[in-house]
């Protein structure tokens, strides 16, 4: 008997792997925008979920960005239901402007499948993303330049978040959607030359023929080793905030919050810390201070570790937020500035 | 009173931040090929080793590979005498074939780099590359796929070597030769398409721009972040070594050197450690086994991973210049497997 075409097979693997560990009978969402990778892991998912005693849902959310867009949901709703998804639904998203266009879309993307996860009680939200937006992914977060965190990618399960398809090549996906003869839409943002994304998309091939091939999977087993690293010293890091924190008396034991919201550090024992520690226990403490973690510029992080490390007496580090930061007697304090208030 | 241009100084300020620790009178040697990074490092040493006290030596290496390498290792002793390097000389090397042709151009250049300052007593040797060529390294390391060392592209100061230019662009370098009218010498084969770094290269330019400008700066910022990684997550892994090592009885205390040579592995201990330092710890003790650290692919490194936390009686795994490790109650040993004898 022959089996699926090898693409099919390789993506229906795939799936089958983060299928194994979910409870008998719960709920498994697919996201799916109609684009050859959500399709591909949607039909994967419709053969997979039921033989390993799964129910399996879908839902394809509306940016309501471009003409059509409702009309392109319906679509993939349709498609869905005849493939036996339930619940099988569009989610209309409202994209706001905050952090340009792609960090508004993701946010807005993620918020409305959280409620739909949260909604219908799903066990497990499927994304498609593959080994080559894994190799944009990690490009674009060693091109920001702020450490292994971001140059580690996306991970493979985070939450109730699963990305099968992160070590498969998008040529895999496209080949499984040719081969099923599945219903596909290239959605235009992809290949649209205003986002950064798309341009680096566009890049990839000749980097990765100019390296020889073999860079997508590189660049993602890369990710994979720079991801465990990545935990273990935030790990370390976490500790180490502990080790350097300055005892507040005025907090009473065990009041956890309003220790950490009032935390001051210890500058001569942060000082004697290893480098590769000491950046992610300032950029911690900021965030714990207040400061939104995609503010954080390693610019912000470096001016608090020249106090600690560098000191000559210089001013106040100003953080995002209206924080600014001061060394004292030897001890890092973090104030809430009052904003300017500019009477009408 | 005009100070120089702007690049000139900026090389001159990179320069002279790295000669500042060195002693009083002692010699420092600039590898130079007459390529435009080079040579502004070599024109920027000249005029900052005086005022830095030091002294100011020019080495260039022959690969004789190129008709008329001779020649051109010549003019850029004749130029560099000029400048006032003394010593200043021509070193030839014989170019091997292993690793292919770039790493044994490589390994040769460093090898006649080492012997000249061995023997002129250097206290350290410039070298010239640049942001760019860092922002290559890191792509060719993650496209390889092996880890945080390799991302982390090339140390800004090792042994004896130091690179002053490796936060520059390259713009930098070739500006400041032309500001001072430098004789410059553009190498073929960095533009040879038969080179995986040369074809890297040509594509970057376009990538960066894809990526919003910036890619170099952030390449090299993520570097040093990563480097700073490596060396935390080395030393744990160095310490973890020693506290998985099974005791031998029948080494005598304080022989180190045997103690290394047949050190064997708690496979129990091991698999509870965090998997970051796990496959290093794994990787240290195959090379200290035997096997060239160039050798040992990521497969070889999960293989042996597989026999500490995926035990299921598998066989013996097979490392370079054959070395078998096999598991035996919970224990990983090594052992040399002599290689068949063909008769004639």
């Amino acid at each position: 008997m022959a089996g699926p075409p090898a693409a099919v097979a390789a993506v229906r693997v795939a799936v089958r792997a983060v299928l194994r560990d979910l409870p008998n009978g719960s709920l498994v969402l697919v996201a799916c925008s109609g684009g050859p990778d959500s399709t591909a892991l949607a039909a994967a998912t419709a053969f997979e979920a039921p033989r390993a005693g799964l129910r399996a849902g879908l839902v394809t959310i509306d940016h309501g960005l471009q003409d059509g867009s409702a009309e392109r949901a319906a679509d993939v709703v349709a498609w869905g239901a005849e493939l036996g998804f339930e619940p099988c639904e569009a989610v209309r998203v409202e994209v706001g402007a905050r952090g340009g266009p792609e960090a508004a879309a993701r946010y807005a993307r993620y918020a409305g499948l959280d409620a739909a996860a949260a909604r219908h009680g799903a066990a497990a939200v499927l994304l498609g993303h593959t080994a080559n937006d894994q190799a944009e992914t990690v490009l674009l977060g060693l091109a920001r330049g702020s450490g292994a965190r971001s140059a580690a990618g996306m991970a493979p399960a985070r939450g109730v978040y699963r990305r099968p398809l992160l070590e498969l090549p998008r040529a895999t996906t496209h080949a499984a959607c040719a081969d099923e003869a599945l219903p596909i839409w290239h959605d235009p943002h992809n290949v649209d030359p205003g986002y950064t994304r798309s341009r680096v998309r566009a890049v990839l091939p000749a980097l990765e023929e100019a390296a020889g091939g073999g860079l997508m999977a590189g660049l993602a087993r890369s990710a994979a080793l720079l991801r465990a690293d990545a935990d273990l010293l935030d790990d370390l890091a976490a500790e180490l905030l502990v080790r350097v924190t300055v005892p507040d008396p005025a907090v009473p034991d065990g009041d956890f919050l309003a220790a950490r919201r009032h935390r001051t550090l210890d500058t001569r024992t942060l000082a004697d810390a290893h480098p590769a520690l000491r950046g992610r226990v300032l950029r911690r403490w900021a965030i714990e201070q207040g400061a939104p973690a995609g503010t954080l510029a390693w610019t912000h992080v470096d001016a608090l570790d020249a106090l600690v490390t560098r000191w000559r007496g210089q001013g106040a580090v100003h953080l995002p937020e209206g924080i600014e930061v001061v060394r004292a007697n030897g001890i890092l304090v973090a104030r809430h500035v009052a904003r300017r208030f500019v009477p009408r």
